[in-house]
């Protein structure tokens, strides 16, 4: 407690492929300032850090947080919280696996903690969103791809080896289903994702050729889920359709799921789940169709509460609580 | 480790749709005594307690283990860990909900801790059989039903409301799938249970109508799991193609349940699970086609190693060292 209450701050920081952003956050979940640098920048993670640890001293002094930070949290793609590593980084410049946890550690001269980008959105989101007060929930992000953090009895399920909770890699179709960049094919994400949700609209447009669409003012390969978000917004049937589809196959994703850990609440997260009634109205319907009559109308599905340019931040912060030495 | 030390006994009490097993165990997993009474000889649930108190009690005088029972483990259908309560008795000629870890424990004046029969066989697993010193497994039962039993970083999963795990309803055939008993169509148990594979060989038999088989020579819709496994062994190829088919869904299965919790082992048991390389070759190559790579190769499928005779009785035991007056 004489710790915490000595040094009141966590740091957060959120590995992209493109962007990683990092903030400085008080224990009530507020990023008092923050900032990012391109991840892509350097080709040797050493300089990498150097200048994360520059920017992030700069933020440190400009609120006089220096020797104030309990630790810092760090969401980033295939981390593994057991070991502190990264892996393997698809977008990452740098050779993986490595010891990115132990690495930030060495230079801030602070315990860090690292996991996944879902797990970190999870306990973000039961530290300080949607998810307070719930012990058995699972965070659903709908990105790029389709990820996945399981809270169990108020802790995060790593499984074995640190790697459970990869659900947008459960096969929804067993024959011909789309190639997944796992290398398997009909993966959960291939469909829920934003990608699947342009795949979805491109494929649609031409099984129903003859249709008009608003979405054919777009070059089919430019297609985006926003687009396919905006046509359906302005009454687009096609592009209703594609919602239709999506949400279906990931209610009925959602209804296999509660099977497995009884969660009391999903919570989605990311720029899919803001599509509103679009996306939930076939989302619910299809996963109380498909759901074990215990949990029928039992279990919610919830919207990510958490600011979207802070979402990130605070996820990761939040994990800098549970940071320690090695 | 006084107590424990002065009560060196648990009781396990099995209760299954037609017979109920009790035994009295000792910390080594040792069944000192055991015996068994109908589960549904009497329609007031009181009787059927009465009954049991009169039995066990015989045993723990046989055994001069009264006053040394540290407590009682039960499994049962449906039962829940957080309530005590069987909640749905679907084969039982009593009405449900009914709290029986209540009323077993009243009547003893023994701590009584109750789960269902697939959680129950997990710890009993975990304490005494092929799960020691595993953290991270599920255990899978193929009977009548599938059943499973979750458990990680050493803990059942009871999720939210204490009936996580039910792995036998997860959807393996969205379309055109069988009739399940909880009402849906397409469960994993309507396919790789005894019941399952005995429907299976029945489908072969219609859709081969002119391929000679060793089952042809049973009626039709006397064909258990057994007859089947007795015809693959003699080297009946319709029959052969049964397990084939089997083996190869619950491994796509098996498949999928590792992106949920990433356990180090499946833990296979029930009648089913001593199919050998009939059901198991199938099995590891559909789940080893299947598996997301970082899973690849590293998830052991083993086989219970609990006598049959008294692993319902040890599973169900090893709960009783967890129970406590509520």
């Amino acid at each position: 407690m004489t710790a915490q209450a000595n040094k009141p701050y966590v740091i957060g920081i959120d590995m992209g492929g493109t962007n990683t952003v990092f903030g400085i956050v008080d224990a009530r979940g507020i990023v008092i300032t923050s900032d990012s640098i391109k991840t892509r920048k350097h080709s040797n993670i050493n300089d990498y850090i150097d200048e994360l640890h520059t920017e992030l001293t700069r933020l440190m002094r400009s609120v006089d947080a220096e020797d104030k930070i309990y630790g810092i949290g760090i969401g980033a793609p295939n981390a593994n919280f057991f070991t502190g590593m990264i892996e393997d980084g698809v977008n990452l410049p740098w050779p993986t696996p490595v010891p990115f946890a132990q690495l930030v550690s060495d230079k801030f001269g602070i315990p860090v903690a690292i996991t996944n980008d879902a797990n970190a959105a999870a306990i973000g989101e039961m530290t300080y969103g949607a998810a307070r007060g719930l012990k058995d929930f699972i965070m659903i992000t709908l990105g790029t791809g389709v990820g996945s953090g399981i809270v169990v009895n108020g802790q995060v399920l790593y499984g074995h080896d640190g790697f459970a909770g990869e659900l947008g890699h459960i096969i929804v179709k067993r024959s011909n289903g789309r190639l997944c960049g796992c290398g398997r094919t009909g993966c959960l994400e291939t469909y829920c994702s934003a990608t699947g949700v342009a795949c979805t609209a491109r494929e649609f447009l031409e099984i129903r050729a003859n249709e008009p669409s608003l979405l054919r003012d777009i070059q089919i390969e430019d297609i985006t889920s926003k687009d396919v978000y905006d046509a359906a917004m302005a009454g687009d049937q096609l592009a209703k359709d594609v919602f239709e589809y999506t949400g279906t196959i990931l209610g009925e994703a959602l209804a296999d799921f509660t099977v497995f850990s009884a969660p009391e609440a999903f919570i989605l997260f990311g720029g899919l789940a803001k599509s509103g009634d679009l996306l939930m109205k076939p989302l619910v319907r299809a996963m109380e169709k498909n759901m074990l009559s215990i949990w029928k109308n039992k279990v919610k599905v919830l919207q990510s509460e958490l600011k979207e340019a802070d979402a990130a931040i605070l996820g990761a912060s939040a994990l800098g609580w549970e940071a320690k030495f090695k």
